[in-house]
Formats: structure tokens, sequence, C-alpha cells
């Protein structure tokens, strides 16, 4: 037997008696002769004490001992000298005076310190990833995982929810991002692909009666990794019910989520513990985002009429052009000169030639642009912004895109900046009534999002003269500035779905050819139906305060998709590659 | 509002409610001009009865109805007419008289009926699977599968395994079945793969210190199809635990399907309640399997003494080149002439000659081969074997390894044809003790199964001069003939690994390259581990009664790997092939 207990269960009750514990040895200290151990597992730390009085040979094995040896260690369980407890530990009362001492396995050096402080870098840490789980934080997050899958699927399940495990051998699909394809033995020349999302599969789930279904689905795309994408894979808790409006989704969403951090982040709180909403429309206008951060307020203002005829030439040009005028304020920050150019940087990274300004001071506002100002229009500013001393005023003047996007950066800098945002705070957001078509440079419809969704207004909606106004039933939930949902109600009508691919160009041939399985089921008593996908890894690396969503796997890949542990990818002998029916091109 | 409640609730306790559904339309009949439409969710069949005198336009509604169109219904709930209950439903005692009908979709006619007779071939019903699932006995499997993930997950979560994610996109390892493999667009010329199971991430997780680990992991293995195994992917409930023996492991497994079988099953039982050991030895000396189906006797006795000298040279020859004589007793058959061949051809047919017999009536034994027998063989027979009459027995002589197989195909092919195993029960063996290695044709040694075990023995074990006597602490868990897990207790001593690589030719150059990470880590405090995997899909299978595996998958592959509704694997057009460096092969 390798162990009675384990290092973090011993308190004052076990005191006299003989255990075995095994773990690693996290730190040694020497004090007149007398070893102490500090001997770890993933549930705790025992104090380990070695006095050649007590037992000579147990002391000239803890002797050879070395970081993270992994050891085996008989003896009994004592109180703590007085003054020597620490209350930090459970086990903090007790030692062990040891009796016994084995080896059970040596270890090098690490190449880096087992400890939170570790200066380590990514790829270092990485690459001996089962070395950097040893470390606290890294467990925690593996913990936290399993727990927030647990009460996922605990939740769902307890609200009626089947969960389904749909293929991850699939086909591959002309909408969304790339795939990943995987070559076919038995069948040369054709190739699976991994799919993105269940979404088809979670349709034809309903289409065959499955109700309410739902799965932590894992998803593949072939994008290039970013701080909130994990590359290659990722996990989503993919939901769809039938029967339903917008409004009952909406109702299992917000239950969730609320559930979800009450039941494993009780240190974090929802703003105002309530869901807020606005219509994409609403949240470009205001925040100048789909996934608008609304920890904190910062919100535009819309001045277009008020600069009409103004004797600011850039405003009045930005208008006269069709443009918008759009203004925000920040309050009570004295940004130097040097900051204000760094915040100037952004607005240009995002498109702008740059970024006008106005600085409430005691004195009255100060701005390179005032000169050019007349009395009503400070008047409009006062009345809309309502600025004291101390806060400043930006400005976005041109395109709508633009200055949304331009101000929406700023905005985000801006809470970097300042500390805006309440770090344990969760302000959730809906964002719903996403446009179904933009309209491409060369005057065509694309789907702007999802081509399944159902248009407001039902299927007669797709008759709309202007098509860039049809709104989808089609939502985002936003948390922190993050998109963490997805969803929609689907287009059940066959021909109404038929009438939205010929809108982009496509015809019913094309619905049949890359969507026959929907095609074909459709035709045979399909629900009402809708749903959503939360991206769960995303959340998590909310809820666990991590910046980079690498942090929240187990064992991720690097910023470059490699598994640099594994060395995956890497280069397959030519002959199993002939078995697969493809070989590596040639040409660069 | 779509519903105010679902098609399996509605009891005598909401007589007089109105009440909305939403369904589809399972069987219309007419009676004296009403008309009765079974109306069908997941949740069960509510009678709607439509009354031209009481609403017309409903019943207008309601002649238009086909079968599976999805229907909405609202109506106020009444008892059934006396005589007209029906005890076999949860609805049995009400209908609903309806006052309003809307077709929320139409359907064609489906291409088989939507019901448990269905005589529809497996091509027509996985391309239309969206329909299949329809049917009650498809839907109870899913239903069964989401109950068992959510039960196994609880359980190891309750016994304190952490649930862990391990990759998708990983190394391809030479050990094993094919990988299938997937190109990398930002790494042309290399190939992730992906995992036969994460059996090298639950091992560093042991090295980090994850202590117990479970996971219920999708596999992914090129194998060609079969009865009890699906294409392309699969699913293991996977287990992984540090500080352990075979004995600990042996308990967890054990506790496991006890408790799953109690807890999903409750109508299977386990038979003698409990779980057989058998050394691999043992299981092929009395079943001729290493997965033997133990719910029924139909052992080996070994009978090469008694024919060393034997006047029947088939025997006396078997035993003089070093081979066995075999033999099994049938209890209470009389089988045919044509009966006798059938079952010879299944010897035939895995290598043997041809399959000696006697039958004993109640005048005495009969058999061709008998004149050839001694007094003393005879007796021997009747000794170790007690034939009374209508009892048979059959022979293999001739080498180990063949008898054990056309003997143990034999055995199985009796199971089959008389019933011999009860249906109901589960019989679960371990099969210990595996070789580790085993001799190749041209005398060298190779891998027998997993070359990650520890031998029996521990690390010392390697010295013995006879490799092939050298045992694994593997082990199978078998059910009812079926391998439904796998496991062993790990070689966590890099040295003595290498020895074992060394022992088949490779050598730690080896081991570093193919291993890398492995080889890494187990220098850096390894802790004893070990662990299994259950087969989840086969389990299922079983528990379910389901001779084909393929049954208990929501979205199945087809026989030849293939899923026939999405039309996977497909051809994918050459300019998304170059962007992943790859090209298909010309060359056939």
């Amino acid at each position: 037997m390798h162990r009675t207990h384990t290092c973090g269960e011993l308190t004052a009750a076990h005191i006299g008696q003989e255990v075995t514990l095994s773990g690693w040895v996290a730190n040694r200290r020497d004090h007149g002769g007398i070893i102490f151990i500090d001997l770890r597992d993933r549930y705790g730390i025992t104090q380990m004490v070695f006095d050649p009085q007590d037992n000579e040979s147990a002391w000239k094995v803890a002797d050879t001992f070395r970081s993270e040896y992994v050891v085996k260690l008989t003896g009994k369980v004592r109180h703590r000298p007085d003054g020597q407890t620490n209350p930090a530990l459970v086990t903090g009362e007790i030692e062990i005076i040891t009796l016994n001492a084995e080896i059970l396995a040596e270890s090098k050096t690490p190449p880096f310190e087992i400890s939170d402080h570790t200066t380590a870098n990514e790829e270092i840490r990485f690459k001996h990833r089962y070395l950097d789980i040893r470390r606290t934080k890294v467990l925690e997050n593996i913990k936290f995982r399993a727990i927030m899958n647990h009460f996922t699927r605990n939740w769902f399940t307890t609200q009626g929810f089947t969960e389904v495990q749909t293929p991850i051998f699939t086909v591959s699909s002309p909408e969304g991002a790339r795939d990943f394809l995987i070559p076919s033995r038995l069948h040369n020349g054709k190739f699976y692909a991994l799919p993105q999302a269940p979404q088809q599969y979670k349709q034809l789930l309903m289409v065959g009666g499955i109700d309410k279904y739902f799965q932590i689905a894992p998803c593949f795309r072939d994008e290039d990794p970013r701080a909130d994408r994990h590359s290659c894979e990722f996990y989503q808790i993919d939901c769809e019910m039938s029967f339903v409006e917008q409004e009952d989704i909406f109702q299992v969403a917000e239950s969730f989520v609320k559930d979800l951090i009450a039941g494993v982040s009780p240190e974090k709180h929802i703003r105002e513990n309530k869901i807020y909403r606005f219509t994409h429309k609403e949240a470009k206008n205001l925040y100048g985002s789909d996934k608008p951060d609304v920890r904190f307020d910062l919100h535009f203002e819309d001045f277009t009429e008020d600069f009409r005829n103004s004797g600011f030439s850039v405003f009045q040009g930005a208008v006269a052009t069709g443009g918008v005028v759009k203004a925000m304020k920040l309050e009570n920050v004295a940004m130097s000169r040097s900051e204000i150019d760094a915040i100037t940087t952004v607005a240009q990274a995002n498109g702008a030639k740059g970024l006008a300004y106005i600085i409430y001071e005691a004195e009255g506002p100060r701005s390179p642009i005032l000169k050019f100002f007349s009395e009503a229009e400070m008047k409009a500013l006062e009345e809309k912004l309502q600025p004291k001393a101390g806060d400043m005023i930006f400005f976005g003047a041109g395109e709508y895109a633009l200055v949304t996007k331009v101000l929406g950066a700023v905005r985000v800098a801006l809470r970097d900046k300042y500390n805006l945002a309440d770090k344990s705070e969760l302000a959730f957001a809906w964002v719903t009534d996403f446009p179904m078509f933009e309209r491409k440079d060369d005057g065509t419809l694309d789907f702007e999002h999802n081509p399944f969704s159902m248009p407001h207004g039902g299927a007669t909606a797709f008759d709309n003269p202007e098509p860039t106004e049809i709104h989808g039933m089609q939502y985002d939930l936003a948390c922190n500035g993050y998109e963490v949902l997805s969803g929609s109600i689907r287009n059940h009508d066959l021909k109404a779905l038929v009438k939205a691919f010929e809108m982009v160009g496509k015809g019913e041939e094309e619905v049949k050819d890359k969507f026959g399985a929907m095609y074909n089921a459709f035709q045979f008593g399909v629900p009402p139906h809708g749903g959503f996908a939360f991206g769960f890894d995303r959340l998590l690396m909310i809820l666990k305060d991590e910046d980079n969503i690498r942090e929240v796997y187990a064992f991720p890949k690097s910023g470059k998709a490699e598994d640099v542990m594994m060395n995956a990818p890497s280069v397959i002998d030519d002959a199993d590659l002939k078995v697969l029916g493809i070989e590596v091109r040639d040409e660069v």
C-alpha cells in the first residue's frame, strides 16, 4: 500500500496514529540536524520530520531527498510544537515524525520553479506541462474546469435536456470558418471534416423530436489563434429546443449563467443581478461594439445634427458625406500629452485620422478645435454630456461603421488604462436583432451571420425591398466585452430558407447540394426550434480572470497552434500518406 | 406560446383545463365523422378529438392532417368515454376535444414507417436518421446513452476523480492501430493526429500530480468497422490513478460496474453478483479466449497426456509434435447430421481440418473415431467430462494456439445455436497476467500488448531469460464474451521502460524520439500509477441487448465508415487542399 492518507487530510484528530503518505518533496529545511520536508500531493501539504535521534535510517534516506522526488513515508502523527502551527493549512496543526522512508522515483532539477511565483515563459511551461500542472494556479484551473463541466451537465440534465454526442467525423460545410480535414483510407480521394459546431446535427435532432438537447461539444475551426481563441479545438455548451420562442431561450440561458456563477464562482457578482438587453443597432450606437463591456458607462452620444453646419470642417464634411459625429465623456481624469497621444494611436490603428477631444478644466474647456465650435455646438455638448471640470470628451466623425469602430476601440483602451471596470463584476448583455444580410462593396448581398436564422416577422420578412433592414431572431450574449454566447431562432420553413439563399445569389440547388441532410429533413415535419451555444472556455477564462484562453486547457496549444510538449503537428512518412491517398505538395 | 404541456403529462387531474399541445401526427382514425389524432412528442402520446359539431373549423384543419405533420392544437381536457381508456399510457384516461388547430409544418410521406416494427434496412434508416430517431427504440437508446454518460460522470466525480479533457489534436504515435491524420494549414507538410486513446496524456497527468483522473474520452482509430467496433470514433471511460496497486484498480472498476448496472439497468443482473478472475493462461485453457463468455460453462478439459500414445493417429500425432488434445462436453442436445456439419464448418473456418466428436446415446457412445480409442482413453474421457446420455463431446487436437482458437469459436457457435447464455445475465471476468512479449515467426520478440505496463515482479522481471514468460500487470475485463475494459499498472521506471523496448529491438533513442514527452516527464518524479479504460459504447451495446454497435450512436457511421445522411467523407476542392499543403495522389 502506497498511502493510508493523502497529504491534505491529517489534523489533530489523527494524533498518535501511524500513517503512510506518498507525494512529492516540495521543500526541505534543516534545523539543528533535524530535516523537515513539506510533502505535497494535489490534496495538500504535510510536514514530515526526520530526527536522527528517533530513527537514523529514515533520516539517512531523507538526507538524499531532492526537490520533486516522489517518496513514501511512514510515521506517527504528532502535534506541532507551540508557536509552529500554521492555521492556513488543514494539516497545519500536526506533523509526522517519520519512521520509514522510501524513494519511489527520483527527479532531476526541474527547468523552472514549481511555484505560483515562477517567472518561466509560456513555451518552457507548456513544453513541461506535466511540471506546470504541479503549480497551484494551473491545478486550480484544471479542477475548476472539471467543476464547471460537472455543474453544466447537471444543470441541463436537471432541466430536462438530453445530452447527445454528435459525430466528430462529419462532412465539410461551406459556411463559416475553414474546416479541418481528415483524409479517408477506406475512400481514397475523399475527406471527412471535423465539425465547426454541431449546428446541423442539433437541428436534425429537433426534426427527430429530441425536443431539448445539450452537449458540451468539442468544436474545431482552422483559424489563427488569438488571446481569446484557442487554436484547433475548443468547447461549446451547445443547446437546442423545439416549440420555443426567443424569450424562452433567453430564460434558459439567463437562468443557467446566474445559477452557474452562484454555484461555481460565488466570489463574482452579476452587475445589478440583471442581464442587459440591446439591439445590435443600440449596442453599436452606444458602445461601438456588438459585444459591449457594460461594466462601465462611457457610452456614445450622437451629435450628427448638431454639427451638420459646423464651422469645424472635419465634422461638417463628415455629415455632408453621409457620415456621423459621435462623442463620449470620460469623467475625472487628467491625461497628459503623451497619454492623449497613446489613445490617439489606438484611434489611428482602427482607421481614424486622429482623435479630437476637449479637456474640461477648472478654467473651462480647452482643445485645439474649440476655436471652430459655435456657441450652439458647445451648448449641445454640455446638454447631452454634462461635462464637469476634470472630464474629457472624445469625438469621432466620419462614416458610421468607422466612427463606431474607432470610438469602441478607444472606449476599451480607456477602460484598461483607467481601470474603469470592476474585475469582480460580470456584466452580461444580450445583443439582439442582428441584420440578416450585409451589402458587399460590389452591391450584392451576403449573410451577415447565420443563414439558418428566422427573420423577425417570420418568413414573409424576406419580401422587404431593403434586405439590409431585415433583422434576424439571432442574438449574442456579451460578458465583460467578450462574446460568450451566440444563437438564434432557426428558419424552419424550407421555402423561406431557400429564399434567403436566393437573396445572396444562391439557389435551391445550392441548399440541396451543400446542406442536403437539412434540405431533406425539413420536408418531413420540422418543429419550430432555436438554441444557442456558450463558449465554454471563454466563459471559464472570464470566471478565472485569465487574459489568455490557453491557460484554461490542461494541455494547451501554443500561440502557433503547436503542442510543444508532444511535438504536434509532425512530419509523416510518405508511406503512411500513400495509404490515405494523399501526398505533400511540392509547390510553395 | 407553442404549448402549455407536453404530450406525455396530461391525466385525469387536468380534466376541464384548456391546454395547448404541439407535436407530430402519429396516427389518425375517423369514426362516424369524428377525427381522432394521436399527437406524439418525445414525452408521450395524447389523443386529440375533432368533432365538427363542437368546432367545425378545427375539424376542417384536422381533416387535412397527414402523418408526421407538426401541429399545434388547443382544446379542453376531458375524460375518455367508458371502455376507451388505455392504462398502458400515462395520458390514457383523457382526451382533448380540440377547439383550435394549426399546422406548423407539413410532411411528405416518410420513406419508412415510424414504428418499432419497421422493416426498413439500415441504409434507409441511417440516411433519414432524423426520422429513425422518432422511433421509440432508437429514442430509448439515445436517452439511455445520456443517462449512462450522466451516471458515469457523477460516479467518478463522487469518488474523487477529476475530469480532464485531453487534446483531440495530438501527434501520431507509432504503437497500436493506424492514426487518423489532419494536415496543418499553419505548418504545411506537417500533420496532427487524432488520439487513439488519451494514454500518454493521462500518464502525464499522473506525473503532474492529478492523482485520480477520468474522462469519457472520444477516441479515434483508423480500423475497418466490425459489429462491435464503430468506425472513426468511439468513446472510452478513461481512468488513471496514482499510488495504487492492481487490486485498488480492480476495486474501482468492480464498484463502478456494479453501481452502474444497479443504477441504469436494474433489469439486468450480474451472474452470482461477482466478478470472476482468470489469468490469461487459464482463460485460454478453459475457454480458448482472452475475453471468455462465462454465462455458461462448456469449458475445455485437457487430454494431452491421455492421448500421447493413442491409436488414433490424429491425436497421437498432435501430441508427438508438441501439440495438445482438448475436449469439451455439451449437455443434453440431439444434433442432426447437418447441425454437426454446420458446427464443423465453424471449426474449419478457424483453421481446423475437421471437428472430432462423440455422441452419447442411451445405447452408449457413437462416433466414427471410437474404433481407434482404447479403454483407458474412454475412461479418461468419462472421468473428466462425465458424459451422460444426450451429451456430446467435441475435440480439438494440434498446436495449442490453434486448438484453443478452434474450440473457442465452436464454444461460441454452440452458445448461439443452443441459447446457452441467459440474455438478462451479465457475466464479468477479469483476465489478468497477459504475456508482455510474443515471439514472432522470425524468432524476434514483439510487444504482445501495452509496452508501458509494469511486469509482475517489477522492473527486474525483464531479466528473465525466457521473455515470453514475463507477465504484465495488465488486465482486461470481459463481459458476455466482449472485451469491455483494458488496463495496466504502468511501468514508471524509465530504465526498465527502455529495457522493455530494447528487448523488442528498439533502443533508448527510439523511446526518446517516439515518446519524447513521456521520456522527459519520467525524469522529474513520476509516481507509481495505473488505470483502465472501459469501452463505453460496447458496454452500452451489451446493456441494451444490441448486436451491432452502430445502434448505440445518435448518428452512426455505416458499415463502410460513411455518414450516409451527411455524405461524409466527400471530395474537396483542390484549392482547399492546396492551402493545407497536400494533394490527392494520382497513382493507384
